[in-house]
């Protein structure tokens, strides 16, 4: 089955302390979607400007992501410029130029609004719900978000809660929704805003989900060199969204194991700048590596 | 078979807003003894002053715990006092007073030298290798350590990682031991001071082992709420300990399990002051908390 991905399509320029990388393809979208690709057909709902390269369209492409909902509009792409710290865990935002995405509208083809899986990744609150409004009957959505809504749009964010099945956030976005510094109780305030499926993402600590069948502790694939985790987050939550539309049974029975695929396909994208390693993954080497988290976690 | 824990014998006064627990028992020994005492019998190795409750000497007998290693000596038993701020997460040292722990020298009694599981709890590294000089032939030997002797004892504890099958430190310790701060290369700089295995300590986020069938990572058993954290590293290497001496076969075969033994026997630390929970708990609470932690990990 198919996934319909909203979100940010964007220019990152990413500097680290040794290396800088200008106008790499990213944002929440663009991560998602080629996480997501490995396991489903995507459908992809976006905005570019003109100045968006020629061979990032051919990149979606050759993940046979669908692009009847990408948008060229009049004016320059979204672009983010940042700076990682030495330990790689803080970012710092050096610019944000809105370009397009200020005054873009999702309109979702006819051939979108039937999407069985809904990813609403992180874009304005306001946003996601126009792409809520046009969909007929979704049989599962999951919403991103991150802390600026909270801060921004919170009265938007909390309206979503209560429209979408599941909701990924990491711990410290957790906190400041919730104020609670305890991630279990955090859980359960999220829960009494709607969703039924809540996921927080702890990094390299890996994430947990609680839901209808109680708690998961998912754990992170083991890197001893994190190159860049921009978008490691989008990637989780794109290949949770992927691995679901491909599996048979129901979402209580997938979402664990869902979790795992979409934990390891983020594991590739932290190991290059931007998308540069996760375009390079196949198919097997995201099982092999399943396979070893399943082995790094019995006992 | 039997455990030796060497390590701190002590009094904790530990302050919150609203409550005051002076004189709990604490210190590195009397939390890994306990959690041990749960799976195997335990010889304990430690100084007190003449001032040390009697009560806690019972509390140690009720848990089958040997004294024969404990010296009465006189002075004062060491007292750490230290106060939580209103949010239960920063705690800050009030007062340290080392009493007869200041010149305490471990002389282990015969009984006690042919103990094949020995476990070294955090105290000065001088002390941990004035134990194993007196050892015949442990099976496994263990150590425990901390920031301030990585700081100011370093070539002892250089030494002494030299002598012993395994280490376990948490992940400030480990970047302060290694100026590394991912975690997987600072397992790998551990391994060359000498350690077969490595353990990694990262609280609510769980632990992870490096050793010859390569990494495990460990859960920690969710805690909607944590009422003191002191001793919960002490009782997880004590569990692991206790467990591995009461298991049949290899250290390899069963270092895992022991691992999410620890593990469990740490969350009982950490729902009560001092040792007040863990000392309340049985068998089959651990063992529940076990399959439970089983359950919240497949996938």
């Amino acid at each position: 089955m198919s996934v319909l991905i909203v979100g940010t399509t964007a220019l990152d320029s990413i500097k680290t302390p040794t290396k800088e990388n200008p106008r790499l393809l990213g944002g929440s979208a663009s991560h998602a979607a080629v996480a997501a690709s490995f396991f489903s057909p995507v459908k992809l709902v976006g905005g570019v400007g003109e100045d968006f390269p020629k061979k990032y369209i051919q990149l979606y492409r050759r993940h046979k992501i669908d692009l009847e909902g990408l948008q060229v509009l009049p004016g320059k792409t979204f672009h983010w410029s940042g700076e990682y710290e030495l330990n790689m865990n803080n970012r710092r935002t050096l610019a944000t130029e809105l370009g397009v995405i200020e005054t873009f509208s999702p309109t979702l083809p006819k051939s979108y609004q039937s999407a069985p899986f809904v990813l609403l990744g992180n874009i304005a609150p306001a946003l996601q719900h126009a792409v809520l409004d046009q969909m007929q009957k979704p049989r599962f959505v999951i919403a991103d978000s991150m802390d600026l809504w909270i801060n921004i749009a919170l009265p938007d964010l909390l309206r979503l809660l209560k429209r979408v099945d599941g909701f990924v956030l990491n711990d410290s976005e957790a906190e400041l929704l919730t104020k609670e510094d305890n991630i279990f109780r955090a859980l359960k305030k999220i829960h009494m805003l709607g969703p039924k499926y809540v996921i927080i993402k702890k990094g390299s600590h890996g994430s947990i989900l609680s839901g209808p069948k109680g708690f998961f502790i998912c754990p992170a694939f083991p890197l001893p060199k994190v190159v860049d985790p921009t978008g490691a987050g989008d990637s989780f939550v794109g290949g949770i969204m992927g691995y679901l539309a491909s599996a048979k049974g129901s979402i209580d029975a997938n979402l664990r194991r869902a979790m795992v695929y979409g934990s390891v396909t983020a594991s590739f994208c932290c190991e290059g700048f931007g998308l540069t390693r996760t375009t390079k993954v196949k198919r097997a080497d995201i099982e092999k590596r399943v396979m070893e988290l399943e082995t790094l976690t019995q006992f």
